[in-house]
């Protein structure tokens, strides 16, 4: 079978594994469907000769040992959690291309200085837990084993309890020493329109973009449609919308591909004919320079606080903040030569979504591919990724493994 | 018990029928709620010698039969349902009032020469189907039973699966010929802060502000917070939150106490990191003009089609429409000369809320009767109204009755 033919079949196997047929991929962390994908992921770890083990978190690692004693991992994986109703690619497809390339080392008998590590993480998504990038924060220590065990999903079940559910033991060990990991690759499908619209295989991702989240909340006061004046109201639902179509032009008066979306709002106390006395939404701001972030944090908090004047009270609370990240110019310069020596068509590409990629580029050296999503599609069931284009990620990052883990025995 | 005190009573008895305690009343209609304020209404019914019946859409009758044969019934009562987190008095206490005159007929044995009818109406308020005044309209023919039947809440359940979930019986009668009603007085509490401020009892409404309901779809394209540019989006949200931000000056521009509200607003799929594919969001527009109303309908629809270039998917369905009106010269003149004798100050006043009684007067004489309500609040949890000037309603309409009915033998 071809390179991509076992790709595609790969992600046919695990889209298998879903809560919700037919209606795209639903895989929530430590759930039956995790469970199933798990024993999957593990079982072709071990058809390829690694040595498999899981943390305290419930991520799986697989092993090739490598022959200097001691010697950091290269490590090389993605997560295989997805959001609700989600596609097949997120996640696992990265997961799929980091197997393969443990396939090509073990077909052609490679033995590496630095041990190959393939990994493949939990909750990314945060789905069920909230916040996110779980896996990779257990790993590299900024999620401490306190607040991890403190998280709960929405029906109130703790992640311990969770893990104990489908047999994985919380006491094994969790952070890792940074100096046990030489470089983290990881390869995702792009989930945006850039690569297909440029028509090119593969996108070296340069950086990836800061974000932060608020919660804005905007109150004035309830009155019936009917009977109360235009100039006696304080219509909490007005003064959102007002906000919400200015912040857009903040954004793009930055420039330099800054992004603000509301995509969550909720009316109090929603009624047809009741003046809305409170409306919360959220505002997520993403660029990939630090001070479009911040720029565009003050233009919208100075527009909220000037509706204190009419007698609307607003709050607006920081939910989460991420810096941007520049990857690693090392191992951005290795993957763009491998392309050019595989006559891969590449270029560069910011990433618009947070990765697990860019909390491991706290603690080690990071180099991340991106692959085209058709119409740029993702987090719904049309997500999809042509398996030609994942097959030549994993012939890049085989060729820049080699380089990293300082192979041998070449073929 | 003094008749303010047995009024107060039965304000509280059924303010505890919510499903949101401690936050107001949310009684919707067909709900858990609408059953426990049923079967007391019911009950009460019963104990004021009244037969009761449901017609196939749930309103409630109480009949004292009038001694001539097949002789048309004074209707008598409001709606008993509630918006989200409203009050304990929009609707019930015009049941409790009428109620109250029908025990007044009980206790004083008297016989009508035609009969008197209390009613109690469901989704006046349009909370749960939308649209609202159903109960009235179902009886007077202006909602069929087709439309009715194709009604459905926001979670997709029809009118007829939430009737039969409380046992009510659709196949019940539905439509009444308009022979079958002599005349129809309803008491409802002001929801605004002319009388309060006048510190006058009663108001006698002159004439009912005309009301229109549109929902207004708007649709665009869901996609990455992250990964789409500003200028690939087709925000649905940011184009509601423009459209809303622009109609209440449209309102503002007609004057002479022309209103507009946009008081539910959903967002699909509403997550904080997707770009809003679709917002769905009333529209209310009342004036006691019906060229006011013409004229915002006219501006509205052109600013929504505007979208249209923009790549955005629209529309604005009408779901009501009641021109203003002015209601029975003889049933006001009646109403005041009553209060003239009882000595109950009064004044005359036009209603900015639509109600039921403007369904009725297409068909019959309608009279109606307005209290104050306390700070002019309404559809809140604050909303109140003092049962003195209930218990003025109920004297009122017990003398107004005895003449409408014809009463025989009198006290």
């Amino acid at each position: 079978m071809r390179l991509s033919e076992r790709i595609e079949k790969q992600i046919n196997d695990l889209s298998e594994f879903t809560s919700t047929p037919g209606e795209g991929t639903t895989r929530l962390t430590y759930s039956k469907e995790d469970l199933l994908t798990r024993n999957y992921i593990k079982n072709k770890m071990l058809e390829y000769g690694l040595t498999v083990k899981e943390d305290g978190f419930g991520n799986i690692f697989g092993k090739l040992e490598g022959t200097l004693k001691d010697a950091p991992s290269v490590l090389l994986g993605s997560h295989f959690d997805s959001v609700p109703n989600g596609g097949a690619y997120d996640g696992p497809a990265g997961v799929i291309v980091a197997l393969e390339v443990a396939a090509l080392f073990a077909e052609n008998q490679l033995t590496p200085k630095y041990p190959l590590e393939i990994v493949a993480l939990i909750e990314e998504e945060g789905a069920r837990f909230g916040g996110g990038l779980m896996g990779s924060r257990g790993i590299v220590g900024t999620l401490s084993e306190e607040s991890f065990k403190n998280l709960k999903d929405k029906d109130g079940i703790t992640t311990i309890k969770a893990m104990s559910k489908i047999g994985l033991d919380f006491s094994l060990p969790k952070r890792r020493n940074p100096n046990s990991i030489k470089a983290f690759l990881e390869l995702h499908i792009e989930q945006g329109p850039i690569l297909e619209e440029k028509n090119i295989s593969i996108g070296v991702v340069e950086a990836i973009v800061g974000l932060t989240q608020f919660e804005v909340t905007i109150e004035g006061k309830a009155g019936h449609a009917g009977t109360t004046p235009m100039d006696r109201r304080t219509d909490a639902l007005v003064a959102a919308a007002q906000i919400i179509s200015q912040i857009p032009n903040f954004a793009i008066e930055e420039g330099e591909g800054t992004v603000i979306t509301t995509g969550r709002l909720d009316v109090l106390p929603n009624g047809a004919n009741v003046i809305p006395n409170k409306v919360v939404f959220s505002v997520d701001i993403r660029s990939s320079k630090e001070e479009h972030i911040n720029n565009v944090i003050k233009r919208m908090k100075e527009l909220i606080e000037s509706y204190h004047e009419q007698g609307i009270h607003t709050t607006a609370e920081q939910l989460l903040y991420m810096p941007p990240k520049v990857l690693s110019n090392e191992i951005k310069a290795l993957l763009k030569d491998k392309s050019s020596d595989l006559e891969i068509p590449y270029c560069s590409i910011d990433s618009g979504a947070g990765h697990d990629a860019m909390v491991f580029s706290d603690v080690t050296d990071v180099g991340m591919l991106f692959v085209p999503s058709k119409a740029g599609l993702s987090h719904c069931p049309e997500e999809w990724s042509d398996a030609r284009h994942l097959a030549n990620g994993v012939q890049i990052f085989y060729e820049a493994a080699k380089c990293l883990t300082e192979v041998e025995k070449n073929d």
